[in-house]
């Protein structure tokens, strides 16, 4: 048990380092008044986003916290949630403000060349990296000790500790999805009036969405995947955790999932400082090796940790399992971005049936989106059968090990934020260079950057959704074991937990299909106002006046907020009718049935998304007719369809899950 | 036992009143030489696609019926499955040739008014419907007294029967599949020149894939649909008489489905005499007579023949159970029609939102198509958990009475198949009176028929999606019955059954992904090849010159057949290999699992595709702009994106999860 302090000094060493970094990003200039101005317009944009969507969510969060408090009669669990709430919250604030002060400071370093500007920018992702796994495993280390004082059944405590998760997920659940809404309005009226009514380039000032783009940029996937991959990461650990509890009830196997984690924050900090490139060399390559080494560190570490711990054949049988689920997350990620790759199969087809039109472009796009769901679920199940497998031969009861693989598969998060939430800062700065007429070797560079953010992107895309899965299948078995389901089984021949499934499996597809319908129905305010700017405000067209941005950022974020509750309840409450109305078994039934449908559809949005927008880069280049052909025309119209899929719908499903897994545990109690 | 009788009696009857509507559509005349003409075009082209697709299915059929009898060791199963192709070939043939038959018949009638064109139209339907029920009752009730002879063991017996199930699935897969290829093939490449880039008319006789397009309406909707649906039919029926062989052993119980779909091809007889409408009537209000008509005569008799089989409390059992599935069917169809109907809000929004351009129209249309999934799986949901209750209530073995509703549910399908098959002759019929230029009143009254056929068409999908996969959740039931899981327990937490669960889910989607990609690379052939047409034809364009309709036959049948057996081979090969390698507890999660998302997607992809057709149609009555507006040309893409969506991809999946679960209870004793 005095092993557990390892878990708050890793992660007070992980927000230490990201206060470094902030800094070191800090300490570069920001260019040019007119980059500053640019910049700065993005950053007031976001911060009013983020305030406004905060204080939005306090409601919820405070009658959330008073809903768990009363009905499970436990202040302490609606402290917990409420401290989740806030932690994501804060290292998403904190990621955030990095990224909006990276970009500009990346592409002013861009003039020194690419070798200056690459640490700029990942620097700036890795605050965010940092500072949200730190926070999720100090928060929960923290709580568990003060609750495992408070409760003597470590059962109890970690119940308690489950509050936190529940708040960190609600919270990113809304990040996500009101963020993906933000910023997919943005974009589609953009570039639906600028870049296909009036033929003006992508990030052109004239445009009055440019502003409310670039914002949504930085609130949807910087903040909002921070936050999504965050709220997996501690529901797996809390899951493993539970399962530790309740099978060994030793303190050992409780703590193993957190000391696991914070071997992961060590190897992410040290991991970081692996991405270097050359004035010439590959960016991509730079980011992939941080990756690794992390990968390889943690390994290490992980051996000598379980090594001292002395668990015998047992330790053995946990590490392997640990590293399975490691292997087969970075599998997935690698292939899933043979889909969306520019220089692939897919995207190359996909480009080359818009010369045929749109309808036939969005058909492939869409086909191959569903292909790509191929590899993650055989890497899932590989994961599972393996995992399992192990566990047996090494005398480690199974669920646990399928859920230290689930573990494992997470640990070196915070160089996986690190590389995602670059993606967005390179993308700004590239806005910023071109918005500010840097010269042409600037943008070169900062294209570069740009594209190697695409790819690391996508692949942390696959590899996020994949993850999220085998988390919530240890919430699963978590919550199985939580609810005492006679000798864990849950029996498809049973009726109701055959109707749990079905309604499960429609969750997913209905959550995405009514966030969709939100950004359709806000963007088309979007494109109306910027219409009537065109038209209205003389001289704008022709760069004489300037647009009224913040009417745009204004409707963009209205709009969010009000889409997003609705949906967001639908998620805590469904789960739980199910299980007053058809009891335990039928809801364990709905969870295997959202899981299911969950990946499914998260990685046919995401991946088809991913191909219809490098389609469309690929005709960009040149190939098929190039810029304002019939078929770029087609692939734009495929890429505008692709917007909501893989930056609205389908993130948000992994949390969605989670949340559903969540809240089926932690109201457990009530239809017990 | 002697009762079974009335089944062969029930269903030659069945088949003598197909022959009797057969020769009266073929009583009317089939009007001028012109129509004539264009009548014999597409029944020549649709008889040649039969005729190749049934060359390549027949080898197909020969080398799997050796596969069947050498690897189960037993010629009969051989025979049977080659009778249960052969039933559905000659059913789908037989009323292929009805309804081009009734096609400008019914035209011709229209001269005449409307309540002389809407029987020939029907009646050129029910030939298809009555015609395949009776086959399909006829041979399962042939076989089962024949191998009931040879086997002591009724369970013996009806594994041999199964096989006939088994080749007319296998046998309606490739007809659904290819069919739905061939069709979107000639759609998509018709319009996408036609009315797209030349703007010409719809059905325009220039048009060098016009009559492939008017080929497939028939080969795709009424053979496909045809085989299609019966593939469901013969599947429940055979499941509920393997439950009540392995529940009860007592003849009553096993032969009782067979009498029930018995009663329902008497219904179906009787219930087709109430379509009858006036000059000035509403023909979908004739139709929908029909079938409630069809409904209620067979609940009479059903509780008569309960009666009189004397077997107590449990006899009202059945009675409600069936009952209930027949209830949960109507509400199906009913509900899911609010999402594709031309006059409700998804339609409406869909359309407006086609102002904003194609890419908010394709996600409006997508995310309606979504939610249209809600009411077909609560319907699902309620017909398992109160046929449960009920036979719980009235002591009948719940899976025995599940069972029963999934037989119930589809005990009418004379009725719904000649509604249904009705469509495409009422859609002909109103090409062939424009191409051959009828006075507009003519055009008028055929344009109401096919009206009413759009909506029976999305009434019926609806409904059949919705029993497909009660009748595979009844063959699920009797896959565990015979291969023995203890005490009927499929564990979700058992690693193997969640990665069979992963596998099967995964099945549908990838399936109809490969479908899409089939019809997108056929159509981009087809494109240019109706390009090239008017590129090369000098005169065409001027009317003044004839294109060569039979090139574009050819292209869609070709690429049609090629495209199809790969996606096919998969739905047999891969059960298998899951059964082999992980067990049959795997493979019981991998048909759950297939049942679920094949259900989702199935639903999904037929109502979005509906949703867009008739967003596309609201416009062209004027609204937003009408017909040429930007909005028009938006809903155009939008319902481009729908073809493969509704008319292959969709409505294959049903067939696809059958067949999936046949070839798992077929080969279960290989892997016991």
């Amino acid at each position: 048990m005095d092993l557990l302090i390892i878990a708050p000094i890793a992660s007070s060493a992980s927000i230490a380092s990201a206060f470094y970094l902030y800094r070191y990003v800090n300490r570069h200039d920001a260019g040019s008044p007119k980059m500053r101005e640019i910049a700065d317009a993005i950053r007031v944009g976001a911060n009013a986003y983020l305030k406004r969507q905060n204080m939005a969510l306090a409601l919820f969060v405070v009658v959330m916290a008073i809903i768990l408090g009363v009905a499970l009669v436990s202040h302490h669990l609606a402290i917990a949630y409420i401290l989740g709430s806030l932690c994501t919250t804060l290292a998403a604030y904190f990621g955030m403000n990095a990224a909006v002060r990276a970009n500009a400071r990346t592409a002013n370093s861009a003039k020194k060349g690419l070798d200056k500007a690459l640490p700029v920018a990942y620097f700036g992702g890795a605050v965010m990296g940092l500072s949200i796994v730190g926070m999720a495993v100090l928060g929960t280390s923290i709580l568990y000790y003060i609750y495992s004082h408070i409760y003597p059944d470590p059962k109890m405590a970690l119940n308690t500790v489950l509050g936190f998760s529940f708040g960190a997920s609600a919270l990113a659940l809304f990040a996500k999805a009101g963020g993906g809404i933000y910023t997919k309005t943005a974009d589609i009226g953009a570039d639906l009036v600028g870049k296909v009514e009036l033929g003006i380039p992508e990030d052109d000032p004239r445009n009055p969405a440019v502003i409310a783009d670039n914002v949504g940029d930085n609130v949807g996937d910087v903040a909002g995947m921070g936050a999504d991959l965050t709220d997996s990461y501690i529901a797996g650990m809390i899951a493993a955790m539970l399962l530790g509890a309740a099978i060994y009830h030793e303190a050992k196997y409780i703590i193993l999932p957190l000391l696991v984690k914070a071997l992961g924050i060590v190897a992410s900090i040290f991991g970081i400082l692996f991405v270097r490139v050359g004035i010439r060399g590959n960016p991509g390559a730079a980011l992939n090796r941080a990756t690794f080494a992390t990968c390889i560190i943690f390994t290490i570490l992980l051996f000598l940790t379980v090594n001292f711990l002395n668990l015998g054949e047992r330790g053995l049988g946990i590490f392997f399992a640990t590293v399975a689920g490691l292997i087969a997350g970075v599998i997935m990620g690698i292939t899933t971005d043979f889909f969306t790759s520019i220089d692939r199969t897919p995207v190359f087809k996909t480009a080359e049936s818009a010369k045929t039109g749109a309808a036939i472009n969005i058909l492939s796009g869409f086909s191959y989106g569903i292909l790509s769901i191929i590899p993650p679920i055989i890497g899932i199940v590989i994961a599972i059968l393996a995992s399992w497998n192990i566990s047996l031969m090494f005398n480690v009861n199974p669920f646990y090990g399928i859920a230290m693989a689930a573990v494992g598969m997470l640990a070196t998060l915070g160089t996986v934020i690190a590389a995602d939430a670059y993606g967005p800062i390179a993308d700004n700065a590239k806005g910023i260079a071109e918005q500010s007429g840097l010269g042409e070797e600037v943008i070169e560079a900062v294209d570069r950057l740009d594209a190697a953010g695409n790819t690391t992107k996508a692949i942390s895309k696959g590899f996020a959704i994949g993850a999220a899965a085998l988390q919530v299948i240890a919430l699963f078995f978590a919550y199985a074991t939580e609810v005492g389901i006679p000798q864990m089984v849950i029996n498809l021949m049973d009726p109701k937990v055959l109707a749990g499934v079905f309604i499960g499996a429609m969750m997913p597809p209905v959550f995405s299909a009514l966030l969709i319908l939100a950004v359709g129905k806000n963007a088309h305010r979007m494109v109306e106002e910027v219409r009537r700017q065109f038209r209205e405000i003389p001289g704008l067209m022709e760069g004489k006046s300037k647009p009224d941005y913040a009417k745009c950022v204004d409707i963009a974020t209205k709009g969010a907020l009000r889409e997003l509750i609705p949906s967001g309840i639908l998620a805590i409450a469904v789960p739980l009718a199910v299980g007053f109305t058809l009891g335990k078994e039928a809801l364990a039934g709905f969870l295997g049935g959202s899981i299911v449908t969950g990946i499914i559809f998260a990685l046919l949005m995401a991946n088809a998304g991913g191909t219809w927008d490098n389609a469309k880069k690929y005709i960009e280049e040149g190939k098929f007719g190039g810029k304002g052909s019939d078929a770029h025309k087609a692939a734009v119209i495929g890429d505008t369809v692709g917007d909501p899929f893989k930056d609205t719908a389908g993130p948000s499903l992994n949390t969605m899950i989670t949340v559903m897994a969540l809240a089926a545990t932690v109201f457990a109690p009530l239809f017990l």
